[in-house]
C-alpha cells in the first residue's frame, strides 16, 4: 500500500499530512518550543466514485446459436456491472418504464450502483432494441427499436451526484451528455464519452460541443474513421485530438483496443475466444471496467490508462461469454484477475 | 556471448565439447595415469541456412495512392530479402524468365541470397501478377496473372541445398511443395509452409498430405478459417494442429498476428501506421523475418518462436512503407531494433 507523509505549516500551525490509497489524514499541531499541542485531526476520504449516464433497457437477441427476449440491456446497466467490481461506489443517471423488473434495480443496488437518478416513468415502457447477429458475430441488423421513456428524457442530476470525480456518458444525444457536463457542481476529474455513427449523420454539431468538454473518447474503429475522415487509425486520432479530446480509445471488437495520448500509442489485444456466446454489451463493459479501474486507482497517467484498457478488454471478454449481462453478475475477483494474467502471457515476450 | 562446456568420455578417449554460439569445439585427448594425449580438434559449425522455395517474379500494382509497374515481387524474394537481416545464408529455389533483371538478382547475392537453385530459363518469361488494392489497402483485385515459367515448375534442389536445416515453403502447388521435402536428404530441424484458399478449391488433397510433413504451417485468418471449417481461430487452431503443423501462425493484417501450440497462445499486434503504401509481400516479409530469426537463433521453443512472430511482424511494417521490395534493400540493423522497441512498448503493460 502507497503511504506518503508531507509536513507544511501555516504560520505557528504546522500539518502532517498522510496520504494513503484512498484517504488523507492531516494531523495539525503547534510547536511551542519543544512541546507539541494537538488541535486537530481531520480525515479526507478521497471520493471513489463514478458517475454514468446511459440507457437501461431491454434487448431481443438473436445470434447464429440461440436467441434471448426481452432481457436486460443498455449501455449504463453494462458500464455499471462492469465498474461494479473495482468501486462499490457507482451512480446512474438514466430512464426506465414501470414494466423494468424490479428484481433487477436490487441486483444492480446489491452491486453498489445507487439508484436515485434512475427515474423510473410510471405507465410508460423501457427501451427496447431488437437485434440479430450475422454469422461471424461481427455485424449485426438492428429487427426494432422503441424509444419508448427515451424519447424525451431529460437527464436530472441528483445533488449527491454533483461532485462525482469520474464521468462516463454513454451513448446518448450529444446535447443530452451536454446537459449532464454542465449540471456538475465542478468539472469531474475525468470524463469519458461514448458516442456512434448515427450521431455524427444526425447531430454532428452538438457532437462536436461536447467533444470539446472531455477528456476521453471511446469509440469504434469505424466510427473513429468516420469523425475523422481518415483511414489510417494513427492519423484518425491525430485528428480527434484535435477535436478536444486529450485521450482516444478506439475498441476493434475481436481485434482488440487502441489506446492514444499524442504521439503514444498503447494496443491492447483481445482475448481469442473458443465461443462468442452474445457480443450485446462488449464495447460498454469496457469502457465500465476502463472506467471502473480508473475510479478505483485514482491515476489518470498513461501508464495507468494502459492498465485500464486491459481492465476493460478482460471485462468485455466475460460479457461476451453469456447472453444480455449473465456473466457479469456471477464474476470473482479470483477469475478477473485470471484473466488479466491471461492477458499478460498472450502478449508478453522478452 | 553464450558458451557452454560438456566433458564427456567413450573408453579411453575423453572429450571436452565446448558450444560457442553457432559452432562447437571439440577437443579429443586420452589421459593416461597424469598425463594427458591431444588427439583432435574438431570444429563442427552449425549451418545458419534457411532454403526457401517460392515464386520470383514481375508485379503490377495499383493501389488508391499509386501504381507501380513491372516492378520485383515474388514469395521467394520477399522471404529471402527480410531473412538476409538475421542470416547471410539463404538458398532459393525458384524459377525466373531471361527477362528478370540481372541487377536485381545482384543485389539479391548481395545480400547473402544463394541463387544456385534459381532456374533461369531462356527464351520464357517470369510469373507475372497485377493487381489493385481498394480503399482499405485491406482487399484487393487480380487483374491478370501470367504463369509463364511457372506453369511446368519442377522445383530441383542442387546437392548443396539438401542438408539446410531450415525450411521455408512459399505458397505454391502443394505437389511442388512436397517434392522439395522428399529432395531433403535429411528431415530439415523445422519446415514452415504459406499456402492460399486457391489450394483449399483446387488440391486439398494434396494440401493434406504436405500439411502432415511439415512443423508450422504459417496462413491468414480466412485461410485458417477454410481450411479448419471453424470461425473461432482458437478452434480452428486446434483443428490444424490435428491435420499435422504442431505450429500455426495465423496472419491478420493489419490486425497482427497469432501464434498457437497445443493450447499456448501468443498474439503480436501489428504496428499502427500512418500510411500503408502498398501491402504486397507483406506475408512473405512476415515469413521471411519470422524464419530468418529462427535461423539465427537456432531456438525452436515457444518462448523463441513468440521473439520470431515479432521479428515478422517489425519486417513486415516495413515492407508496406514503399512499393514492392524498395523498403527491404535500405534497412539498418538499428531501424530493426528500434521496431521491436516500439513493438514492446506498444504492448508492454505492467
Amino acid at each position: 500500500m502507497r503511504c506518503d507523509f508531507a509536513l507544511s505549516s501555516k504560520g505557528e500551525r504546522k500539518f502532517i499530512t498522510i496520504r494513503l490509497k484512498a484517504q488523507s489524514l492531516r494531523v495539525i499541531f503547534f510547536k511551542r518550543g519543544e512541546k507539541y499541542i494537538l488541535i486537530a485531526v481531520n480525515q479526507f476520504i478521497r471520493i471513489m466514485s463514478l458517475l454514468t449516464v446511459g440507457t437501461v433497457a431491454f434487448d431481443d437477441i438473436e445470434t447464429p446459436g440461440g436467441r434471448a427476449e426481452k432481457v436486460v440491456g443498455g449501455a449504463a446497466t453494462y458500464i455499471a456491472l462492469a465498474a461494479s467490481y473495482f468501486t462499490r461506489d457507482i451512480r446512474i443517471v438514466s430512464v426506465v418504464g414501470d414494466d423494468f423488473p424490479t428484481e433487477e434495480l436490487g441486483d444492480l443496488q446489491s452491486r453498489g450502483v445507487d439508484l436515485q437518478g434512475l427515474q423510473i416513468r410510471k405507465g410508460e415502457k423501457s427501451f427496447f432494441w431488437a437485434g440479430r447477429y450475422r454469422n461471424n458475430m461481427n455485424e449485426r441488423d438492428t429487427l426494432e427499436t422503441q424509444l419508448n421513456v427515451l424519447a424525451d428524457f431529460d437527464p436530472i442530476l441528483p445533488e449527491s451526484y454533483k461532485n462525482v470525480p469520474f464521468l462516463m456518458l454513454g451513448n446518448l444525444t450529444p446535447s443530452v451528455q451536454q446537459q449532464v457536463i454542465e449540471q456538475m457542481h465542478q468539472r469531474p476529474k475525468l470524463i469519458a464519452l461514448d458516442t456512434m455513427n448515427f450521431w455524427m449523420n444526425t447531430a454532428m454539431d452538438g457532437l462536436l460541443k461536447v467533444l470539446k468538454m472531455i477528456d476521453i473518447l471511446i469509440i469504434n474503429d469505424e466510427e473513429a474513421r468516420q469523425l475523422s475522415g481518415e483511414y489510417s487509425l494513427v492519423r484518425a486520432a491525430r485528428a480527434i485530438h484535435a477535436l478536444g479530446p486529450r485521450f482516444l480509445v478506439i475498441k476493434k471488437g475481436e481485434h482488440g483496443a487502441l489506446l492514444f495520448e499524442g504521439d503514444q500509442v498503447f494496443f491492447a489485444p483481445a482475448l481469442p475466444l473458443e465461443e462468442i456466446v452474445d457480443p450485446t454489451g462488449a464495447g460498454d463493459t469496457f469502457a465500465g471496467g476502463f472506467m471502473g479501474y480508473l475510479t478505483k486507482t485514482q491515476d489518470t497517467s498513461f501508464e495507468n490508462m494502459k492498465r485500464a484498457v486491459i481492465h476493460g478488454s478482460a471485462m468485455a471478454s466475460f460479457c461476451v461469454e453469456a447472453f444480455s449481462i449473465e456473466r457479469l453478475k456471477t464474476l470473482t475477483e479470483q477469475e478477473i484477475n485470471d484473466r488479466i494474467l491471461q492477458f499478460a502471457r498472450l502478449v508478453n515476450f522478452d
